[in-house]
């Protein structure tokens, strides 16, 4: 069977080479594209050591030479506010696109590509928005309560590895202010509040933390029920709720670390105690690189193209 | 003028070299017990290479012979659960005491050694029970917030160093499981949560993470109001009421962390912002070891002998 | 095809999680025994959250029971000391071993596991001497050099990861510790010395350090030479050396990193600067878990099975 | 009596502030200038936290302002190339110079400021050229080797904190480059060697490398002799030879570590081990911003201005 041409548009940022390592690896696709507009013609090794001895390179295509390569779908991982009108381009030229940015999140030309809630409309889609990577992990973690009603409050108190904030060298990344320390940073209005709070019923607050960390997200969710509620009830109707969904694990009696999950497609879910004030705290950990970003984009990637969802991003073979 | 003498039973952890560290450069005490069971005649710099140079030796008198030193007083930084007897029976020798654990928090013996709120008690004590590290962090962040009521709930989402944790190895302090980790733990039943809620109006929530840093708590409070609340009246509320205490500052637009507060008695509070359901964040950062145990301890020693409450704390001279 | 079956005995430490890993991504093989006497029926996932959703649990089986199981290779991924008699009962059996401890580094019972220079050995053996961590990382280093003569000294300055001190809990692997610190160790007197000497001529120095990293290490050589020497014709030399073998890259201009080898089979060899003293600089790294330990042990099985040397280990699908 | 005055030029690096955090607690002066260009008028609080409460501001005065302020020494803690007509300048205005950059380093114009070597021309000198930071470290842990002879070469090899590379984010610096790695640099060619090799006799090398910590330098010292040595004769001449030297200690049987000295003015000084080739490894650990800068500058600054060597720099008060 021939292959699917895919392409990345912004290949040199965090979220790029993270699609093009787990491309590298997916047996249904070719990496045709590597756009980097700084780096066109350098080997991907030089800016990511890891690369080493894969011989990829980045490209510099214009769209129009992209229009005559025949590709199947490509990846925007551009800043916010660059994909708009390329990823309008590259659909009138039969393209699907993913977008990584928040650029089409509220917008009714795109799909929300979160496949745990959408898979059905992603599979369809011409144009999907790939989540936000704060995002994904809360609203993994909350989206089930929908059906329990009696909810006051979600307050997401969140903390992220560094590599959420881009690659670029900056005040916040730079190790001396990092290390042996945590940065709470935009309390109350950061851009993904209304993302989760769009998919929800209830108030909802979010707050971030960058912690001395390269990559993985913790979502603390504490909810504030109405009235008393019934933690094992809670906690099966997660587990049901996730039966069927590969990359979402609801755990036994441990509790979410970013050790479970990183370089990884996985979300795990646990906790679920309540104290006497009817506050409940879910924890819910992804790899905000791979299931907030790269990863997620290749499940819908999947989707869209008619391949197993979960090609490509398993950790082990099918026993 | 003669000096205070003073003296540590449980000198090894790090609580009780904090304690040690400060008192070599305090004027006007001399330490004479330096009681570790296990490490007797050592000299303290083999265990912690910063004390190099000082000469300073753990010793392991018995109370008896504590009895005839004539002290002052007594810091107990044992394990909980190890320090009631040994704190009575140094009181009735005439010894005052302050201990570190949680033995004495909810006790009438003793007075709770929270010197921003209880100074003038603190001062006729003979027993002082060290308030927690979290509870510290997170009584500083919201006990101003009595005066205003109209509070539904208080939910403390806190991050520590891992030296909260002790100084014995373990699977949570190993550097393998912490280092580009967080780890969630007690999520809705620590021991602090009553300490805490002992002294507030309301709901309160509590829940302690671990991240992999060394010293310094960070406490993201989210305080969930009846009805619209002024964010800047509640900081000019916390202004007034920290007036005059030394160890708490009320930043200005930028953040608490880590960084500010690390080896020093400061607690920092920031924040102060709400979002559109009336849910205000407040973020404080104190050094566990030091505000959170051994630094506020010295303080509360500093009132009981009748010194300057912020001497051996302060990081500058007086200008 | 049927799949050969292995077994791994001491699989609940670092080697052991690693090998089981990358067994169960590896395609020609299927994991019939691990072997771990404190965990026996524990979920891996229970100990290594990494493992979640992969169902594999540790088991305890005995030699005779192992016997039965018409196992075609074992690893023994066990303290020194342990591994002589449960080898020679199990080569016995008929199971071809596989030792990653020190104990058959120095017998002419095995051969010494380092496939870049015993391939055609290893590919006859019963029982193969996985090599040391720091050992592999040295003789990569220096080997080839054994063409070039008028060598005085090698001198091996290391520094690796702390999972290489193992996962027991300890003062050397304590956060506390080892976070913004480095630690020296066995200055003169490793027991890698002798296990990296034996391959070389000349005077051989070695020197580990611990730093604050979880897996890699780095090694940094300094060979003094008797006389001037032409540093691009020792790394066309090294070119030369390991053109044929998949896993040792000879980096252009940049140097060797941990982040280039982490979680790989992979060793990145660079440098080659010479100062006025004849004093050359090369650096390779490997992560000590995976070339340094159970990579290299997989690599090994792949020859002594049969199998292609690369199956199981590359990072990529071959294009 | 009257303070001395001082002021620093270059205050907002990690060696500026390290300056003025140690003169808010010397009390033999005060600091009357804090240029930093870029940040006048700001609180030194917003760009580093822990100053939060000292009130101290950034000014910015031209260095004829300066010269009307009566002041006894200025520091230079600017960039390598800036500090050279600068320090001209003001020795003419009758104003001591310690210059922190390496501008001065091989000028008969300064003095070399290692008081441990040089103690006497300090004390006359009006412009001293603080040394490197890796300069301090090699230096202490070589030079009383002079007197033994028979050296044939010394091979520094040098791990250090990443505050080294300064304050501007950069790809070193970066959290993300940075952490779980180790990067060597400059294998062969620092400009620290030519720095070191001028008070050595034989032949000198030197490579540097940035581990994942802020503060701290470890140097690593291969000594190849010519033939066998006595390693207790070599400790017994260190001890000797720094036996009046405060900030020098030599340990006893533990090996130097950062969290010895990292925060102080302190040299730990250990291992003195030998192998069978004649190769001594000797330990030292410095911080590279006290010792290695800002506080080698103090103890500079005391012996020009007659105060007691260790004012402002010890850790402890004295007994």
């Amino acid at each position: 069977m021939s292959l699917a041409k895919v392409g990345i548009i912004g290949a040199s940022g965090f979220t790029g080479k993270t699609l093009a390592g787990i491309l590298l690896g997916h047996k249904s696709v070719e990496l045709q594209v590597l756009n980097s507009e700084s780096n066109e013609g350098k080997l991907v090794s030089e800016i990511y050591p890891e690369f080493t001895g894969s011989g990829l390179k980045f490209t510099n295509y214009s769209l129009d030479e992209i229009g005559k390569k025949n590709l199947n779908l490509v990846f925007l991982a551009m800043p916010d506010g660059n994909a708009k009108n390329i990823a309008i381009e590259l659909i009138e030229k039969g393209i699907k696109v993913i977008d990584l940015s928040k650029d089409f999140r509220f917008s009714e030309k795109a799909v929300y590509g979160l496949p745990e809630f959408f898979s059905e409309e992603i599979k369809k889609a011409k144009l999907v928005a790939n989540p936000g990577c704060y995002a994904t992990a809360c609203l993994l973690a909350s989206k089930p309560l929908d059906e329990t009603g009696g909810i006051k409050h979600f307050i997401f108190d969140c903390k992220s590895g560094v590599s959420g904030a881009g690659k670029k060298p900056s005040n916040v990344n730079n190790f001396n202010s990092l290390s042996e320390n945590i940065l709470a940073y935009k309390l109350t209005n950061h851009k993904h509040l209304p993302e989760i709070g769009q998919f929800l019923k209830g108030n909802v607050s979010f707050t971030p933390h960058v912690i001395p960390a390269i990559q993985g997200i913790m979502c603390t969710l504490h909810v504030i029920f109405e009235k008393k509620v019934d933690a094992k009830e809670v906690k099966k109707l997660y587990e049901k709720f996730y039966s069927e969904k590969e990359f979402v694990k609801i755990l036994g009696s441990s509790l979410p670390e970013l050790h479970g999950v990183q370089k990884s497609n996985y979300c795990h879910i646990g906790g679920f105690e309540v104290d006497e004030s009817n506050q409940m705290v879910i924890v819910s950990t992804i790899d905000n690189l791979f299931k907030g970003a790269a990863g997620q984009a290749i499940q819908n990637m999947n989707l869209m193209l008619g391949f197993n969802e979960n090609e490509g991003l398993l950790k082990w073979k099918k026993n």
